[in-house]
């Protein structure tokens, strides 16, 4: 299983702590500086206060920082009270970025990695969207949402569902096997939402909102979590009526969402501030925060809803999400750990933040979200600097400009991940990188990998670990194949018409032949291989960056297709019936083949989704029997 | 020139005003709400609360809005104390992101479209930085710096330079042809920064700024911007006093830099507060905020500075800039102009929005920089939401999830940018309709879209904006041709040795051609290229990405390269001598075509570079001798 292959075995120490493994700043047990130890090169006594400057990942922590623990899980209360809680909805909300969509196997991929980060509460998707996300949703709890590690660490698995019978039935079926399962549920409360999108009045919203929390309940359910739809935007009075008629109906979680970005920090904070003051019976559930990004405030709004008494941060990886997208997970926990203690009060989360890299390249290459160069934390550049010739000895110091070590979140500096194979290099060689890489593979597919990787190695001087993890998501992390590129070729350039014969193999291993004329190499490729597949399509992006520096260096294509004969599924937010589009990627030195696969790959993957045909559920507005 | 090309012509209402020209929110002199009018769909009254829900672009502004001007330039004093004054930093911090170099037709398309966006302060450069920077500074502030328009707005055009006196003196040589001109200069203030990089006392850093603030006002300079850089980790009494002593020596603005990234919003705000309240003779002088993004947290940092107190921010088009950038402007300009009467006591800038969208395209598609689909504001996805099938009705308002109009930015929604030509559209329809889209060419220019925009339209059957906008940035924005592909034929595939031939034509006109073998089809046609050439090159990136949807869609790839001789330039911050990597763009519906001329497009600018070979300065730490 492809699912499993991804495992980092160079980290070994248990991921059990959300205080930095590394100095920073002030800890409350020591709660002024550490002094600036040149030979040590680690942080410096301002006034008071101290800052992170650079560390060594192997240097152990020291003895004066409070090493907390993960409080144990109780779903309506945390023994600690600095103690914040991680909820990643990567694959709910942000899943639901245009272009997204996700399969099962590749959600399951990223559950079990967001296991390893630690997060607290996985938001594993709508089951009621349509049967493949349901089934997504029930396997990760029976897999992911029972994998308890030696510290007793397991994340609760989340279903949404909108304020009715079904949808909660739904999301139970799915989530029940879980450890730790949990509902989420929500409806809209701002004014503009109750006369346009529900068309109910408070009262009625009201009644459904408790009894739908209390079916949630009567299922067996014991961790309910109930959100104001564009709390941002609600009347407060309003809010503390809601917020206390689910309390007293049995939710264990308020979560306060900012749907449409409108907030200022200052504003949130307060709103969750009102909140906790104002509640009945809200010093018995924990309040969480849900932050859009319309403003680049989320990350902001999130953290000042945690320093007014949020316990628990709704996020995602790389910020993804419709529109501008949540709240970061990167963001949050990094500003949280560098600055939690010293601004925060002492806030820590259980996040092991040596996966965060990890988390977000499978993130970035299963959505094709891309995240930009200069993305807090995660982007490209974030600790690149212009390469300097002239080491002048007037920048030694690594603090001057850097607030978090790259290590600390899991990444190899570019100068450090260097050459690892050539083309002399064996089987065996090539097994231990990928183990050093995280990456588990069985004999077959290593075998596979390595005939690949020798004639990549035939034709380019120096393999290096970028070109490896390529090959490996192009072999292995690809849809069950219904048709296979067997051979291609190509002419094209601008003295005549472009022309491309492609041969591809059926899942009966029939072989069929097709050639075309195009516009462009890839037009004609595509053109040929619509002649066998018969399946209308429309190509809605296509993207190629090449995964190395150097001409030869291989290059991944990506490709967004939508199928002409409709495949559709329910937007949890609007109800609305939206068209699936489905992702491929290819990975080589030709950019043409790695075209093709990239296409052929979409194809595959939407016609596995056509074969389980999606369930149609009501909508909210037409389900309006509710209890 | 290329320069002139880019016209808004359907914008001709003049840029005047900060103040939303749509319903936004209370005003300050209509401190309630507007009532929601259901026919208007503008805004909806929450408990004395306001906000915009959706609005039609051509509707005039309510009366009850006063529409604020921009006040007067006067260096050290801003008559209207809710004003505040946006310092685009795109040509210089934004510039230093690696490999985001820009050339100097490139530097000038941006200075002109910052001046229609209205920003009040364009720092253009660090001139010493190279003879090629110190050029383009002065060609701005020697065209856009003396573009008055018919309010009396020109912008302030600003040099960077090091506390010494031969950067201020270059800074000076470069910026004083403009109407206003300014100097900015800045040296480290932080513990770290003073004990690593400057290796000096507080006393003998204050020393120096003093003098050097003085120097730059004795050369004749009115408007002396000063920066203690690492403020975020500097002290504050330390702070207060050479803060104190620059104002003394005739420093009229004075930049708070988080060059880190590090504080919080509630702390970076606290230091702005703190500085107004503490500095001797803060209350002449101008405070300004500049934050970095390593966090996530540069817009939030800007905002709360602003409500302290700050009346300057200096911000990046796309929030690009070195690590994680800068704080981006259309972020912290759309949360001033949506939130600044509600929440930020009357704030406002005098951007004219509506040019954001073309502004942040030129600045990605010149610097390379392309932001992820869920950046805030411009992001591809911004105001995209699945699409929906069933339109029921439940979201026929807007303003449901959608708290900005994209028109109010500047962008059309993708369903109604539409189809506009086809192959029978003649060069009038293709000459309207570029009008439209803001470009003004010349015949011979003209000519040349035409034949490749019916090349173009002979095999696609619609033509719609984006094609006709990569074919006009293809042809039009590219450097100066040193050599220019003329044919190129290609055999690729899965079958046989991919091989290339290219023909190019130099300078004198004299066509060479070449044929080499490759791992793909851009490397073998990369390959005969520097056959050619013979000029040695890394390729560094290399991207792509189809503009429209559909497989016959146009491509544009993206190069980036460094030349294996060195090109060197200094970089502002940290005194290094840096290596140039130089950006090359193509577009075309054949991908190896597009990619070859990405790459004969960067040769040539790196060439271009060459010719004006770089002038070496010293390293700030080199120059001791001060005055």
């Amino acid at each position: 299983m492809a699912s499993s292959l991804l495992r980092i075995t160079t980290l070994s120490s248990p991921p059990t702590t959300g205080k930095p493994s590394l100095p920073a700043f002030s800890s409350k047990s020591a709660p002024l500086s550490f002094r600036f130890s040149p030979s040590r090169h680690r942080s410096v006594s301002l006034r008071g206060e101290s800052f992170r400057l650079s560390c060594s990942v192997s240097d152990p922590p020291p003895h004066s920082l409070r090493r907390s623990r993960r409080p144990e899980y109780i779903p309506n209360r945390i023994s600690d009270p600095n103690y914040v809680r991680v909820f990643d909805t990567t694959l709910r909300d942000g899943e639901q970025s245009p272009g997204a969509t996700l399969t099962s196997k590749e959600k399951l991929d990223i559950a079990r990695q967001l296991a390893k980060l630690g997060v607290d509460i996985i938001e594993a998707g709508f089951p009621a969207a349509s049967k493949d996300d349901f089934e997504a949703v029930k396997t990760i709890a029976e897999t992911v949402g029972n994998s308890v590690d030696e510290n007793g660490y397991v994340p609760v698995i989340c279903g949404l569902s909108r304020c009715n019978k079904k949808d909660i039935e739904r999301a139970w079926e799915a989530v029940r096997y879980a450890k730790r399962p949990r509902i989420h549920t929500f409806i809209a409360t701002s004014d503009i939402h109750l006369e346009y999108k529900l068309k109910k009045s408070k009262a009625q919203v009201i009644e459904i909102a408790r009894n739908m929390v209390k079916f949630a309940r009567s299922l067996g359910c014991e961790d309910v979590e109930f959100s104001p739809e564009d709390a941002g935007r609600s009347e407060r009075e309003f809010l503390y009526e809601i917020l206390g008629e689910v309390i007293k109906a049995g939710a264990t979680t308020l979560n306060i969402p900012d749907t449409v970005g409108i907030t200022l920090p200052s504003e949130f904070g307060q709103l969750i501030a009102d909140l906790k003051a104002n509640t009945p019976g809200i010093e018995n559930v924990i309040i969480s925060t849900h932050c859009q990004n319309d403003l680049g405030l989320s990350t902001a709004n999130t953290l000042s809803g945690a320093h007014s008494g949020a316990r628990q941060v709704e996020v995602t990886i790389n910020g993804i999400g419709e529109r501008a997208g949540n709240a970061s997970l990167e963001e949050v926990v990094m500003a949280i750990k560098c600055r939690g203690d010293h601004v925060l009060g002492g806030l820590f989360t259980g996040i092991d933040t040596r996966h965060i890299v990890m988390t977000s390249k499978m993130v970035e290459e299963y959505t094709g979200m891309q995240t930009q160069p200069h993305k807090a934390i995660v982007g490209a550049n974030a600790f690149a600097h212009e390469s300097g010739i002239h080491q002048d000895g007037m920048l030694k110091h690594k603090g001057t400009y850097e607030i978090i070590c790259p290590e600390e979140i899991g990444l190899e500096r570019s100068h450090d991940a260097g050459i690892v194979l050539g083309k002399l290099s064996g089987r065996h060689a090539l097994k231990g990188r990928l183990t050093e890489l995280g990456y588990e593979l069985d004999d077959e597919q290593l075998s596979t990998i390595f005939w690949r990787f020798k004639s990549v190695a035939e034709q380019k001087k120096r393999v290096t670990d970028a070109d490896i993890i390529a090959l490996v998501s192009d072999e292995v992390f690809q849809p069950e194949a219904v048709w296979k590129l067997v051979d291609i070729q190509i002419t094209c350039g601008t003295l005549g018409l472009s022309t491309a014969t492609v041969k591809l193999a059926g899942a009966d291993g029939v072989e069929h032949v097709a050639c075309s004329m195009g516009t462009g190499p890839v037009d004609s490729a595509y053109k040929a291989v619509n002649l066998i597949v018969k399946e209308p399509t429309t190509l809605l992006e296509y993207s190629m960056n090449s995964v190395t520096e150097g001409i030869d260096a291989i290059a991944t294509t990506r490709v967004l297709i939508r199928g002409n004969n409709n495949y559709t599924s329910t937007n949890a937010i609007t109800g609305e019936e939206v068209e699936r589009t489905f992702s491929g990627t290819g990975a080589g030195m030709d950019i043409v083949v790695s075209s093709v696969k990239a296409y052929v790959g979409a194809l595959n993957k939407m016609m596995d989704f056509k074969e389980k045909s999606p369930t149609k559920v009501p909508s909210q507005q037409k389900s309006k029997v509710l209890a």
